[in-house]
């Protein structure tokens, strides 16, 4: 392409300092350096991590930055040594790259990959320690080896995943992140069992995914739970049996959850990262073989205290990243799976704006009126 | 026998309140009644559990009582509707009953029978809501449904083992509590695989018996931790692989294990019921896919306070009971298995003292001089 080569002036959401609303600014993106390549980006969801990033909770977080890390976009061009992209390829940013090669890369008990830690790679910047974007003179912080708030941006090659060449680009920014983290949680986490009971604590995008992969599963009881009861249509229409509101209750929601499920569940999922919410799934999962899933990530300084006695009958608790996917394997089969509707992403995505009205996007996350939005470039 | 039928006036190791030495006492033990039997005791383990209630640690316990419940006997007379006993029998009391009946104990998933807590029985007393045993006048409280510090104790058909009529009865108390709590952790509850790396926290009998499991899984690395570093010998010689003291360094213990293994262990066990060493034990773990299993028990009124995080990137938590084992079912096989010298349990026995000697027993236990001492009768 023309630009190949070229630093690109173009639109991005800046955050200048935690608390503070984006700010639509002209950035300049700096072509790829070897084994980077340069994404135009097409759509990106707007998610609750990058909320925790926003507001200054997330400790690896240093500004001014481009937050952003669902996204989907095109490859403008490549930098040197890049194998498996070329200009024109449709992509997904991973905001866990999978080196292939790491000690962990190479287990299949995990999906974590180790090769920005053991190369003690500065958080933030790219592997050769700098930047690829400024604005007015300054450089910009990259967030989760991503940053999708902005029309270009520049990525690791093993922090993308080439997708079908067929893939309409509308909703599939949310395989990126919030969909697959929720989906793989009882897939992949939970290994949710055909017949079992489930609740997940919390109805936003990625709670949703959850319930969509414990029907997915074969569960044949999935409580939802949240506080907002206008969620309930939607968690129905995508697999929940049943939906709870704990407001609708004068005692403990994991004592109601007990009750009605004759001593607790298989599988809870906590889907917000409230610490509170967590230790309630903990004792609302069955006392003797209950298995709790951490999907919601809490603030930085937040704890949970717990009586160990409670996991002594039989209960596990388990957490993971990204639904436990191995992200440049598994994105393009979760694609090409929603391409053959084996799940039904769209119905995740309730708004869809410019990436100018991005403040708006978080209002509506703040306000619970949004399930997922979508910015569009 | 010429007993059957009759009250029993035999000794007992009574505890009459917390925090008081046992009392050699006369006690009278009551025939068994309706699905009960009647043991003679030949031998007792004294376990840490004992002890946490000794001090009025455990909330289920009631004074005054006859502790113990790691023991052997012979079935001296059984009460109506018994079946599967006879005089005459080899027995092992199991703290951890196994109807066979309620709807955990039909679920392979778990060991935990629940009659007991759907039949709404009282702590400490037999299914008829009284006690079998008395003294001086006073009713005594039960122990674990075991009560094994006693000449002849009553305990229900399904808290009881029927042992092969062969089993040598010098060891195999052990079997009824700590060798197996330990070894069914490993093997059970975490399900070491071959080639794995496993820390255990703690080496005194339970935690030794958590190495044998270790090592009969065919983990290639067990690292033993204890500030006792007497009992290296021992833990060396029944399977770790190296031992270490955290009193030898000046950095957390879990910091040291994570370097000394690249990264943590697959496998951490908590073998003391420690709350501090609980939060070493999961730090220490794998950050990717590490598993702790809590195995020690904790004082009631503990809690642990974690950073939930710390699980994100893939660490598992879980417990069990009596190490995972459906009791009825897997004791005499574990015995069996003793007498094929598929491990080796004598090792785990370092005194041996008649029941008069009790709290000479227990001297040794809180001096740590001992791994296990046995009671005899």
């Amino acid at each position: 392409m023309e630009t190949a080569g070229k630093v690109i002036k173009c639109k991005a959401a800046v955050t200048w300092q935690a608390h503070e609303p984006f700010s639509i600014e002209e950035v300049e993106v700096a072509p790829p350096k070897g084994h980077e390549i340069r994404i135009k980006m097409v759509a990106t969801g707007i998610c609750g991590s990058d909320d925790h990033a926003l507001e200054g909770k997330l400790k690896e977080v240093t500004f001014p930055i481009i937050l952003g890390h669902e996204g989907v976009g095109i490859v403008e061009s490549i930098g040197e040594g890049v194998k498996g992209f070329k200009p024109g390829d449709k992509v997904i940013p991973l905001f866990m790259p999978q080196c292939c090669q790491c000690v962990c890369c190479k287990d299949p008990r995990t999906n974590i990959c180790t090769l920005p830690i053991t190369t003690g790679r500065p958080r933030g910047l790219m592997a050769d320690g700098t930047s690829r974007f400024t604005c007015k003179g300054k450089q910009l912080y990259h967030f989760a080896n991503t940053s999708t708030f902005a029309e270009y941006s520049v990525i690791d090659e093993i922090a993308a995943a080439k997708i079908d060449d067929n893939a309409p680009l509308d909703n599939v920014c949310l395989i990126g992140c919030g969909f697959s983290t929720g989906y793989g949680s009882a897939i992949n986490t939970a290994k949710v069992h055909p017949g079992s009971t489930c609740a997940v604590f919390g109805l936003g995008g990625v709670g949703l995914a959850t319930v969509m992969g414990c029907k997915a599963a074969g569960a044949s009881r999935i409580i939802g739970v949240d506080i907002n009861k206008d969620k309930f249509v939607k968690a129905k229409e995508l697999g929940a049996t049943e939906c709870i509101n704990p407001k609708d209750y004068d005692k403990p929601i994991q004592q109601v959850l007990i009750e009605q499920t004759g001593g607790g569940l298989d599988y809870v999922f906590e889907c917000i990262g409230n610490t509170e919410t967590m230790v309630s799934a903990i004792n609302a999962s069955h006392f003797a073989f209950g298995t709790t899933v951490i999907v919601g990530v809490a603030p930085s300084t937040k704890t949970i205290t717990i009586d160990p006695m409670i996991f002594l009958t039989g209960r596990t608790m388990k957490s993971s990243l990204f639904g436990g996917w191995k992200s440049k394997d598994s994105v393009p089969k979760l694609v090409t799976d929603y391409m053959e509707k084996k799940f039904d992403l769209d119905k995740l995505v309730t708004h869809r704006l410019p990436l100018e009205k991005i403040n708006e996007g978080f209002d509506l996350l703040h306000k619970g009126n949004s399930i997922r939005t979508i910015l569009t470039f």
